[in-house]
C-alpha cells in the first residue's frame, strides 16, 4: 500500500517538474520553486485513488491530480501573502523569497497553469466541479480571514473549514471518480467523502502545531494565535476557560512563545480538549468511512480506506 | 453608434452589478466595490460587436463580456498591489481601501467568478481561449516586471504588451466572434484585430498619463517613472537622450512632480516622440482594420470600424 501511495507521489512530483509554461524567465523559476517542495501530495494521492476505486486506470488520472495540486500550492501562495507566513515547512514562501508581488503573480501563474491542464480532459463536468472549487476555496478563505474578528460557534467554524479545505478534497475525490466512470451519485458520495477527510485533516493540522514541535510541522502556530485565527482548539479553549486562553495568549504576543505553547499544551491536556480534539478526528473519518460504504459501484478492495487511515495516523 | 456602446456598457454595468456570489460578507462588498467603479467596458464591448459583426445576438454575448470584464477587474485588482498603486482613476485600489490579504483574495474571487460565468456557455473552445489568455496575461504582467530592471528594444516591449494587454482584447474580440458563429479563420482574424487594438490602446495609456493632467488620467506616471516601468515613450526617450532622461527622472523621484512632468512633455514633443507614438498609436489602428477587411464572413455595417476610432480618438 504504502508501495502504490509512494509511486503516485513520485509520478505527481515528476510531472510538477516539467511545468514551466512561461516566456518570463523569473515567473517559471517562482512557480517552478513553489511546486518543488515536495509535500505530501494527499489531494493527488486521492484523485489518483478515488479514479481506481472505480477502476479507471491510475495514469488517465495524473494530469488532474497534476492540476489539483496546483490549484492547492496557488492558495498556499497567496494564504501565506494573506497570513504574513514567511515559513512553510522550513522553507521560505514565495512572497518571503521574492516580494509580494512575485508572490502574487505566481500564485496566479499557478492558477492559469492548473486550469490549462484540467481543461485537457474536454470533459465540462470535470472543469466546472474544478471552478466550483475555487468559489469555494476563495469563500472558506474570507471566512477565516472575517472570524478573526468574530466570536465563532463550532458549527461556523466546521462550516468555514468544509469550505477552506474539505471542498478541496471532495473535489479531488469526485474528479477522481468521474474520470474513473463512477456515476453522478457514487460521485456526489465521494465528494462527500472527501470533504469529511478534508475537515478531519484541517483539525488534525492545527492540532499537530499545538503538539508537534514547530519543527516538525514547520508552519505557524505563533502567527495563528497573534492573528486570533480560529481553531477547533482554540474555539473550545475559549469556551472552556477564555480568561486562560487570553493569558497565554498575552505571553505569546510578548514574545515567550516556548512558555506559551508549553501553557497551552498542559491546558489542552487537562481541560480535556485534546481528548475532545482526537474524538472529532476519528468521528470525522468515520463518516467519511461510511459515504465509502454507500457507494454502489466502488470497487472491492480499493485503496481509499488506506487513504482514511493514512490522514487519521499522520504525525507531520 | 455611440448610443449602441452605451447601452452595452449600461447593460454590462447592470450584469456586474448583480454579482455577489460569496457566503463571506466581507468577500462580496470588495468584489462588489472592485466591479462597482464604472470604466469603459471597453473588453465587453469589443466582444459583443465582435458577435453581432458575425450576425449574432447581442444579448448571447453579453455573459461573456461580463466574464471578461471581471477577468481583467481581476488582473487590476492584483497589479495595484504588484506597482503599489493606493490609487486608481480617482478611486481607492482595494488593497489600499481594506489590505493586501483583501487585495490578494478579491482578485481570485474575482477570477473564480469569471470562469464560473464563462463555463456556463458549455463550450470548450470558449473555455480554452479564455483560460489560454490567463496564461498571456501572467506572462505579459511577469515580463513587465522583469522588464523594470533592463534595457529592453522596442521589439521587446511590443511583445510584452501584446501578452499584457493585446491578449485579453484578442480573446474578447475572438470569444464574441465564437459566439456569433464566425468559422475558425476568421476567429483567429478577429483575435489579431482585437491585439492590435490592444497593442494601441496600450501605448495610447501611457501617452495618456503623460499628455493629460493627473486628475484626468487618475493613475500613476509617477510610480511608473519611479519602478522604471517601460513604456514606448519611455524606451523612445532613452534611446535619444539617455541623459535628459535621467535628470527627469531624479527631479520627480526627489518629488517635484509638477517640473519633471512639464519637462518630460517638453522632451517628448521636442525630441519627436510624441509625433513617433502617435504614429505608432495610427499604424496599430490601421493594421487592426486591414484584419477586419480579410475576414470572409463579416456582416457588411457591423460595427467594429467605430470600435477602432473609439479607441483611436480616445482621450482618457
Amino acid at each position: 500500500m504504502q508501495n502504490d501511495f509512494n509511486q503516485i507521489k513520485l509520478r505527481v512530483d515528476a510531472e510538477l517538474e516539467k511545468i514551466s509554461r512561461f516566456e518570463s524567465k523569473s515567473l517559471s523559476q517562482s512557480v517552478k520553486y513553489s511546486l518543488s517542495k515536495g509535500g505530501k501530495r494527499l489531494r493527488p494521492l486521492l484523485l489518483v485513488e478515488a479514479c481506481n476505486a472505480f477502476s479507471g486506470s491510475k495514469e488517465d488520472a495524473i494530469p488532474a491530480s497534476v492540476a489539483i495540486e496546483i490549484l492547492h500550492n496557488f492558495t498556499l501562495v497567496h494564504d501565506d501573502i494573506m497570513d504574513g507566513d514567511l515559513i512553510r515547512h522550513g522553507r521560505e514562501t514565495v512572497h518571503s523569497k521574492w516580494d509580494i508581488g512575485t508572490g502574487v503573480l505566481t500564485g496566479d501563474a499557478l492558477l492559469a497553469i492548473a486550469l490549462n491542464i484540467i481543461q485537457s480532459y474536454n470533459n465540462l463536468e470535470i472543469i466546472k466541479l474544478f471552478n466550483k472549487s475555487l468559489i469555494d476555496v476563495c469563500d472558506g478563505q474570507s471566512l477565516d480571514k472575517e472570524f478573526e474578528n468574530l466570536d465563532i460557534s463550532i458549527d461556523q467554524y466546521m462550516h468555514m473549514i468544509k469550505l477552506k479545505t474539505g471542498c478541496l478534497l471532495g473535489v479531488s475525490a469526485q474528479i477522481g471518480s468521474v474520470i474513473g466512470g463512477g456515476n453522478t451519485n457514487d460521485s456526489k458520495l465521494m465528494y462527500e467523502y472527501g470533504q469529511y477527510i478534508g475537515k478531519a485533516f484541517q483539525i488534525q493540522d492545527d492540532y499537530l502545531e499545538v503538539f508537534s514541535n514547530e519543527k516538525k510541522m514547520g508552519k505557524t502556530l505563533k502567527s495563528d494565535i497573534v492573528l486570533n485565527k480560529k481553531t477547533f482548539l482554540m474555539i473550545n479553549g475559549y469556551l472552556k476557560n477564555s480568561q486562560k486562553m487570553n493569558e497565554i495568549k498575552e505571553i505569546i504576543i510578548r514574545g515567550e512563545f516556548k512558555l506559551g505553547q508549553k501553557k497551552l499544551v498542559d491546558f489542552y491536556i487537562d481541560s480535556g480538549i485534546k481528548d475532545l480534539a482526537n474524538q472529532k478526528i476519528k468521528d470525522l473519518i468515520s463518516k467519511a468511512n461510511k459515504k465509502l460504504d454507500m457507494i454502489e459501484n466502488i470497487r472491492p478492495g480499493n485503496n481509499l480506506i488506506y487513504f482514511s487511515n493514512l490522514i487519521l495516523n499522520r504525525d507531520k
